[in-house]
């Protein structure tokens, strides 16, 4: 059955680039509609009720002929699109070490690397609240921990969760390789940075615009 | 090839808890080791060296004739036991969709429904920082709205990813039937009400200690 996708975006979110860079590392096309999260455009009525009612964008649109179904949460999003290709090891142990780092990437890496770029770069620092800015000290111990332990496992492979790419990169990729527009600086982690230019290389790759 | 598991947990941990019950409604026999978190037992020099250099618990530790592998991350090692089971669906779109609902746990849920819990009843409310106590409005606005999601998506099905329990329900189930330990009060929920007895009636059942 032919299926035709739709990506509910907005462009600045590296959370939509996880999917578009799944499909383009996969050759599969992908449409389109952008929303401004700043502006507020994901919160509204219609698209909590027909799009996502948790407000937040990406949001994945597989239409087939018996409908759409719409389907939340970038890193899930990436696992239909590359479900059966060798983006998903088979192997019991390496598929579920590859959900590992991606479910690291939700509660350890996220909320720390992305959330500061947000807040500096698009928020902008005079624009925090005093509740915000009480927590970048956190926020960047706990992103320069998360890098420190990426770091630490590219010591030992080429790819985050063996030596060939895997979703597990595709997650850990848009955030990290602009972590310094949070304020992170990758001098310290060098073989982030060669898994960067690794990334970068893979046939098909797409950059986040 | 038979393989043995060993749960390193903290049996006040939710996050522990989900193993422990996949494993229970499996029938899969599970050894455990015990570290107090409160007391930094997994930040110590052999528990990074050797278990998990990201200094959390739950790790499953998975061994067999050639040795031990560690797996951290809750819903990492659930998946890893119920590959094949039931408890994770076949279909492409009920996997992803049974996922969403585990990076959901992540990201809006456990960060604010379980560390509420984590702060109000293991912490206390007198031994918070300044920081902590900062950002218990904006967790307890954010808890709120994850539950309520949950209740909204209850209202059509019995599961939280379909008409049978899967992984998804063993993630959210842990923080959200403790939830009135962290200050949500279930009242406004009746649809999350219901699903607690449901799950809590699966044959293998067990309750966290």
């Amino acid at each position: 059955m032919t299926e035709n996708y739709t990506l509910h975006e907005d462009p600045r979110s590296g959370n939509c680039y996880k999917i578009k860079l799944t499909a383009a590392l996969l050759g599969i096309a992908l449409e389109t509609r952008q929303y401004d999260i700043i502006q507020g455009e994901t919160r509204r009525p219609e698209f909590l009720a027909n799009v996502n009612a948790n407000g937040r964008i990406p949001v994945l649109q597989i239409e087939d002929d018996s409908g759409s179904r719409f389907l939340p949460e970038s890193n899930a999003a990436c696992w239909y699109l590359a479900s059966g290709s060798p983006l998903i090891p088979q192997d019991r142990f390496a598929q579920a070490n590859m959900l590992r780092w991606m479910f690291f990437e939700q509660y350890n890496h996220e909320p720390n690397v992305a959330t500061l770029r947000f807040w500096l770069r698009f928020v902008g620092e005079a624009n925090l609240s005093e509740q915000q800015r009480a927590q970048i000290l956190a926020k960047r111990m706990a992103g320069q921990d998360a890098l420190a332990l990426m770091d630490g496992e590219l010591v030992h492979r080429g790819f985050m969760a063996g030596d060939t790419p895997t979703l597990a990169d595709i997650a850990l990729f848009p955030y990290t390789h602009v972590a310094e527009e949070g304020g992170f600086g990758l001098d310290n982690y060098p073989h982030i940075q060669g898994w960067i230019e690794r990334v970068a290389a893979l046939p098909g790759f797409v950059p986040m615009t």
